[in-house]
């Protein structure tokens, strides 16, 4: 291989986005991986590796050790911390020994933090200039900073004290004229995270000021790092993410490639709660085997009460968790929400109401064979059971998760199963407890 | 009210960000509106409208109807359209009629696509640049451009003939030499999406490739507009938000805000048929009447087996949808996605069996006074049924998503009911059809 032959392989795979190089490397096997390792820029190196997100410390020990330290040093540090979590004890330490000082610095500062706190994905790739400098010196420490910081759309600022004091929108700084006053441009009101703050509690300041970067600010006021607006994706996606799995009875989000005890583990505490809840309806259902035993056919539709009752108490949660989590609700507007789920519980309820009236009275008579005044009364019974379920249920729905944020417990997990169960006895009561005094006890059918 | 007055509250109300004082527009009165519409700067209110969400129409007709064209004109063609979205057809052409030529244009262009294409959410502010000029031309062109294009973390690129062909990343412009070549800081492998893709088909370029920006393009490769990083936080948001609402079964995501009558219809079809459905379950349920009449016991733990069947499908369901949305499976890898689903569903199941066996066996002993022999006899039947049905659900959860992506229909929204109704079909199916052979005809308890 001659020099002329590696400077045109370079530019051949240059011309790749970076996260195309990353995803090549991950399919191809060890050699090739080694020779683009020995072929491309630190840099280049440096960047690709951002976009690895299964192992990448696999592909990080096949180089000497000496390169990978470069190589993470050379990250951005919240990218570093995401390949350090995933190394062994023994190779983050030989590693982390190896880095440069600064970036080892920046790896611990992240390291400090709980992983729930928006601190532990901050990047120290930002601009910072003080606010009683001129414009022309503004645009002189941007340029200066600019080599190793990518994040330009946004300057931020600091007073003499290395307070917080705003932020610079770039294009403001471009069309500034020289003897512009600098404070002019400064925007005070720029919106801002604190280190410790929980992740899922900006998630509304990360959104709602659709700015390009959001600073992180320690307790008393100064700039630790920044949330670039790909930081910003990434935290929302996760962020819905999570609450989806836990909608699904997940205890959080599961990843196509981890290992299957590890998804088992991920799902089986949610099923071993709603196996015991379950056990607890089944005893109630225990109580009504009398009625069953009298009038066999209100078991059919047992299984149609229960669903119905659990979809429309799942979609109240849904609502109500997503209403919770995007906004602050005063008390009023969370009674007002209470009152329009248990209206539309009711409405719905009405609707599936007489279509099960209608349809099952018509089945019983036809393939049951009761008179026609029988069915009826029969399907009559599932028809009210599912309205009282349906309006429960959405109050159960609604009421639930309110309670749990309330008291501080994240909604989204502990919600589900215990509104399941409530729904379930609450129909299975509704129902067996309707048949048993309309049908057998009132009409002796 | 002086001059020097005006000017003193207008600097007050300036040193509030754009998405705060939008929302003290929405909780202020008619005359404190109209005073503020009156001091502030056209492009200070077209700011301000573009974070207003609810309604905001009903603010802009509280202006004049010049001075709204004016803020309509000035606003983002994305957020103006939103706007445009809002308000009835006769307003529309009012508006329409006087905006700027530059401006109706952009809006009926982005009116132009379907919603769920990713070209209405794109925007006209962004700077472009011809590839064949030098690094002074670029940065000239850049500050000239600045004033109405505040995206400019990326400047985009094209050829003689108008064809995209790049992005330059701004801090590279700034820290390149005067007679460096333009040429060699483009990246000539930026992504970008096609004007008539649609939205869910694009969040892996958005998300992935962790770009501030991203363009989209004609069919014939042109620039049609751009997606800023808050247009894409905004799009990751709504696509997760609407993949949550419809594993919770509302067809979209619904608002806080929205009429009772709007949220009513977002949910009532799914339960609709989920009712057809559930009595379909209902009428195969009533074909087991006989064994229930013979041993009562049997319907106490009917809701058990259902309930955990329908946890592990929606289980699997979550994660199957999320991993088509996320990335393009190959056939091999969604068999063993199957594979590991089915495992999972195993392991699970036998976990449940056994606890099931144990705590049902001595409650079915103690509570219901059977010999301990029928009693494990009957708890046993009811664990094998949990492992089968289990087995059944995650296989189901897991082909069904698959089946309605293949053919092209949304997994999450068709799977749902499907599921439901398969594992309930099988769940009773499974634990009626165990019971009567084991329980009543071998054993005759």
């Amino acid at each position: 291989q001659t020099t002329k032959d590696r400077e045109e392989l370079k530019k051949k795979i240059a011309a790749y986005h970076e996260r195309d190089i990353a995803n090549a490397i991950v399919e191809s096997d060890k050699t090739v991986r080694k020779c683009i390792y020995d072929i491309l820029d630190i840099a280049d190196i440096a960047e690709i590796f951002s976009y690895i997100e299964e192992e990448p410390g696999k592909y990080l020990e096949e180089m000497p050790i000496e390169q990978a330290a470069k190589v993470v040093s050379n990250m951005d540090s919240d990218d570093a911390m995401d390949l350090f979590e995933e190394l062994n004890e023994e190779d983050k330490y030989k590693l982390l020994k190896r880095l440069d000082k600064e970036a080892k610095e920046d790896v611990q500062k992240l390291l400090s933090y709980e992983e729930d706190q928006i601190g532990s994905c901050m990047t120290n790739n930002y601009i910072v200039v003080r606010n009683d400098v001129t414009i022309r010196e503004a645009m002189s420490t941007l340029v200066k900073q600019a080599g190793e910081h990518d994040n330009i759309q946004t300057l931020y600022v600091i007073d003499e004290n290395g307070i917080f004091a705003g932020a610079i929108d770039l294009k403001d700084l471009i069309i500034a004229r020289e003897h512009d006053n600098l404070q002019d441009i400064i925007s005070s009101s720029y919106p801002y995270v604190y280190e410790h703050e929980k992740i899922s509690e900006c998630m509304e300041i990360l959104t709602d000021y659709e700015e390009d970067s959001i600073p992180v600010l320690t307790q008393d006021k100064k700039i630790a790092g920044i949330l670039t607006s790909s930081d910003i994706v990434e935290l929302v996606d996760d962020e819905m993410g999570d609450d989806y799995a836990k909608l699904a009875g997940l205890t959080e989000e599961e990843d196509l490639n981890e290992p299957t005890i590890v998804s088992m583990k991920k799902r089986l505490p949610w099923l071993i709660a709603l196996l015991f809840l379950g056990m607890a309806v089944s005893s109630v259902v225990g109580m009504f085997e009398s009625i069953v035993a009298v009038l066999p056919i209100v078991i059919c539709f047992q299984s149609l009460v229960l669903d119905m009752a659990g979809n429309v108490g799942t979609q109240s949660l849904a609502v109500t968790i997503r209403v919770l989590m995007d906004e602050n609700l005063s008390g009023k507007k969370k009674i007002a929400l209470l009152f329009k789920e248990m209206k539309i519980g009711f409405l719905n309820g009405a609707s599936l109401a007489i279509m099960a009236l209608v349809f099952l009275g018509v089945y019983i008579h036809l393939f049951k064979h009761y008179a026609w005044i029988s069915s009826f009364l029969i399907s009559g019974c599932v028809g009210i059971s599912l309205i009282v379920a349906m309006v429960i249920s959405s109050l159960v729905g609604t009421i639930i998760p309110m309670f749990f944020h309330k008291i501080n417990i994240d909604p989204a997990v502990a919600s589900g199963p215990l509104i399941t169960t409530i729904n379930d006895l609450v129909a299975v009561i509704t129902y067996y407890g309707l048949s048993g005094l309309v049908l057998i006890q009132l009409f002796h059918i």
